[in-house]
């Protein structure tokens, strides 16, 4: 990406996955300022610093970020909210922070007050559309947002004041594109709501469906030779770490109480309908939805399993 | 394979994306004799025909059933199960009949009083653990059952009498090895049972999701734009086709029900504990269980999306 002098100095708070991965993207994308790390793991903080991913390694989180031009929190949602209490009293205008965190809410509701209005740092909430189930900056790759959707809910009601902290939102904007992303714009209640469906509810589902099997066939060889490629799909993200859903689960509770409610609801009425027509009519419905292609571009995790089940 | 004497002449009915893939995959391994087709819609027919899957297209069932060695019926589980009255009386002891159907209990009574007494044809029923969201002929692949598991469910009450039966029935299953299949014997009781689980619930789960997503979100790009990996592995079976399920939902229903009933309670109960320390108990437990690596080999159906979603 063409650099204008904007972004120079960057912070990243939180070298795990996500932060590791946009050191490595910024870097690979041409960034020639400076990328200090932070992590309360120093095994994190350390791998992040080894792999390249960040140029400098802090010993403590405020004293960089607040020497840099944008500073970066990725981590767990109540992380990032502490974050954003600490950092708000020593930021200036001109700096800008922005979030990778899972849920958007919360995190206007604490902006509100702290950032954007006048003589007050800037602040935009983000979320990139990029995982993986297994997490650690050893996981971490440059590649991580290519062809992936960039969610932005920009705090509207606390429009940013100072020509300084627009200019370097629109430059992170850029930045984000240049990893290959997608930008998207959303109101953060709307974004909560969709991802509680997308997301949320998938991982649920795949904790439950995992913790399930693993409670009722614990050694059961013949249940795992026969599993193919719809339960490995099924139960993938039951390797996801709880540190990181337990603060999902307790900022959109009532979203995906609600998302869980209608699909135990779909379950039950399937159950109740194996012998009647109903079933046919769900089917129909199921074979209408459509995601529309696969925004393939780098290979995934583990190679893919052939195998299916078709029964 | 090297090739006995023994199976010369096959007939498959069903000439669908199974049936066909088995056919290409027998020619593709080095099968010499002459592989005879019949399905009741005559474009898959005619599509396993011009794919080289099948040497020969019959007009009718029966007839060519009547003159092969080994008789494969590929289809849904009730076109299985009247396959088998229909030849039950036109064929001879040491002419072998084998099916790959989703369901093995119901096949195995029905089997019983049919075949495999002194008099009767021989009846091996299996289950190749591999398939396709899609269907039909023209997505047939004869390395489709390679790194596969391919269970049989053969009728202990009823052994086979005469050592031809015998004999082909041996030969079959290294031709099933033949094609890369790893052979597994099941009690049919314990295949339902596990098949309930590991293939039966996750399509009824991918079936209630898309068919719940469709309903409440038709047109809605923002939510078609936002699903990532996750969301697409959970709901690529919702293309599944009714035809094939109605037959597994009707002859699997209590061991399907119990499934299904299991989930829709831990999904309550994660509802229920979005707030509590029971949550971690049940990450905890999901992330101890574990299928072992992808048994992969041949390329996926569709290209993977790297995009997941980590919350």
């Amino acid at each position: 990406m063409t650099q204008s002098a904007s972004i120079s100095r960057i912070t990243i708070l939180g070298t795990g996955l996500i932060g590791s991965s946009i050191g490595l993207a910024l870097r690979e994308h041409g960034f020639s300022g400076t990328i200090t790390g932070w992590d309360r793991d120093g095994a994190q903080l350390h791998v992040a610093l080894s792999r390249g991913a960040i140029h400098t390694a802090a010993e403590e989180p405020f004293s960089a970020a607040a020497a840099s031009d944008l500073i970066l929190l990725s981590g767990p949602v109540f992380s990032i909210l502490e974050w954003m209490n600490e950092l708000a009293p020593i930021l200036r205008p001109e700096q800008l922070a922005t979030d990778v965190g899972s849920v958007k809410r919360v995190v206007c509701e604490r902006a509100r007050g702290l950032f954007n209005a006048p003589g007050q740092a800037t602040f935009l909430p983000g979320h990139p559309m990029a995982g993986k189930e297994v997490h650690g900056a050893q996981h971490a790759d440059g590649s991580l947002f290519r062809n992936a959707v960039w969610l932005f809910t920009p705090c509207t009601d606390s429009p940013v004041s100072v020509p300084e902290g627009r200019e370097r939102m629109e430059e992170w904007r850029r930045w984000v594109q240049a990893f290959g992303s997608r930008v998207m714009d959303l109101d953060a209640a709307r974004h909560d709501e969709l991802c509680a469906w997308v997301s949320h509810l998938p991982q649920l589902v795949s904790t439950a469906l995992s913790a399930l099997l693993e409670g009722r066939f614990p050694e059961d060889e013949d249940l795992r030779a026969i599993g193919g490629r719809a339960l490995r799909e099924m139960t993938r993200l039951g390797a996801s770490p709880y540190s990181m859903w337990r603060d999902i689960a307790h900022t959109n509770s009532e979203p995906i109480q609600a998302s869980l409610l209608a699909l135990e609801q779909r379950l039950a009425h399937l159950r109740e309908n194996l012998r009647t027509p109903e079933l046919r009519d769900e089917f129909e419905q199921a074979n209408r939805f459509r995601l529309g292609p696969a925004r393939a571009a780098s290979p995934p995790e583990t190679e893919p399993d052939p195998t299916d089940h078709e029964g």
